[in-house]
């Protein structure tokens, strides 16, 4: 099967996308076809400097490289690498009813927020929809709140199949994956760049390490056994150790004697083991920003061979070309 | 200075097409460095058929080659053929104000029409803006019912300028012809397709030659002067009638003794006149499609030329590329 999914550039990355998403993108490559692409059409309608866009670019490119995306297996390319792509949304725009558009949580829950909508994010559905159709890809992964994307898309391409009477794009399945571990923040909720509780994957350790030692934890004495429920800590103590270490976390909070500063240390050490190759292939990533770009553009011309034959077929449709 | 225009393949050119713009795009070319393109991108928001665009496209093609858009001296392609175009109009569409296209005249007035209204009429302004600045055009040639478009391009332009600090595009200026003949069809009110009163330039004489029978006309005996007040017939005479004729058509009406079959006639005679070898040209152009497959890509690939250093101006502003 064909499984497609973009990220936008919005921010450094966090231990949240890797084991929210990341993971999952990395294990699909072995059972699918998989495109991944890197979002940049998308993320202008938030990212509105040339500067922090190209940073925010290559650091996403290299963290996901860093984190095993496999270039040789899957196909990663930058969105604005395709000029397929945004021919393709205005095809779709002229089959997308305006009402389909309005109804899109995404945009009403931004104007909701007091956004000032311009129409890049009106549009943004259509942009997705092209993405998606355009390479076939019979699965996207996707959250469960997400799932309305999926169904906008789905809902264009049978409107132009409608339209043009011939059936060219295939419509798409969500990909709703079970094992995705909710990772808490440094304050105990849901790790998110919105609420700042982020712990960063990549970057020098001081600064992850003090994240880390500023995890909020409780006051219970060292001599106590911790509670578990509602423990950040414990959470990640328990998505990072090793499986012979398991052992070791389970009696720290059982049998007390074992203070909360000592852990935060051990999550220090197994974030490293984790992450530990990842982040020295980031940062030779980040100093060789020529083999990036290489590696984006030999993914991109990979992509635009995929592309072309649906490219023409849409074309031939529309009576273009 | 450099003039862009685009029109919409949407049916078979007539006499109202020529007088009312043809024609002024013809002169144009002798001061200015024009730009003239196929607008099929845009007609897909109403042209919802393969085959009927793609004889729609050729045959407008055909006829503006026949009349006199000369390849040699304008830059004359398809606006499909850019695919720079729609990539720089999603770049448009995130500094777009929704407010702005919903203040639209030509969206609200297809809605009002009861059109149920796509997408594609609505980021309609977003993709002219792109047509206009992509090629840097200083002048647009335009009707006065056409200057809120205008407005709309430089209000875009601007607003692409605010949000990135640099003046990019060539903010264009509105091209007010005072030369523009109203032209009456067959019934005496201003010919447009939407009326049905068309009189066609190309095709098989016989339909034009009844066409031109059937100008409507009043009761006035052949004997009698006629009133030139509200007469279609002697307003086409006037446009048509070659300079040494013009004594007889006054003649005509002011002395009385000339039936109005007898002016129909001429003024078919004239039609053919001033037509014919446009007609003959037309007629070689649409047996020989390659040929103009071959003008319009090589307008096509100039036009490319144009746009590309403005792309990548615009690719860097963005932070894309």
């Amino acid at each position: 099967m064909r499984v497609l999914s973009g990220v936008q550039p919005s921010g450094t990355l966090h231990i949240g996308n890797f084991f929210g998403a990341i993971r999952q993108f990395v294990a699909l490559q072995s059972e699918h076809e998989c495109y991944y692409f890197l979002a940049d059409m998308h993320a202008l309608t938030t990212v509105q400097d040339a500067g922090r866009m190209r940073s925010l670019v290559r650091e996403l490119a290299a963290g996901y490289l860093a984190l095993g995306l496999d270039p040789a297996r899957s196909v990663l390319y930058r969105q604005s690498d395709l000029p397929e792509i945004p021919e393709l949304t205005w095809y779709l725009s002229t089959v997308t009813s305006m009402g389909l558009l309005q109804r899109c949580h995404s945009f009403k829950d931004k104007v909701a927020q007091g956004v000032v909508p311009n129409h890049g994010l009106f549009a943004y559905p259509v942009l997705m929809a092209a993405d998606i159709l355009i390479v076939r890809s019979d699965l996207v992964p996707v959250g469960k709140d997400q799932k309305q994307h999926l169904e906008v898309t789905r809902d264009i391409a049978a409107s132009f199949h409608a339209v043009y009477g011939r059936e060219i794009f295939t419509l798409p399945e969500p990909l709703i994956q079970d094992d995705v571990a909710v990772v808490p923040g440094i304050d105990g909720l849901k790790m998110s760049k919105s609420y700042g509780n982020t712990i960063d994957i990549f970057g020098p350790e001081k600064p992850i390490r003090k994240r880390i030692m500023s995890l909020v934890t409780d006051s219970t004495p060292v001599e106590d056994p911790k509670p578990r429920e509602g423990s950040a800590l414990y959470q990640l103590l328990k998505i990072f150790a090793p499986v012979e270490e398991r052992p070791w976390v389970e009696g720290a909070f059982d049998n007390g004697g074992v203070g909360y500063g000592e852990m935060k240390k051990k999550l220090f050490e197994y974030f490293l083991a984790t992450f530990g190759a990842a982040r020295s292939r980031y940062d030779e990533l980040m100093a060789d920003p020529a083999e990036v770009d290489r590696i984006l553009l030999a993914g991109a011309a990979r992509a635009r061979e995929t592309v072309a034959p649906l490219m023409d077929d849409v074309r031939r449709a529309v009576g273009i070309r």
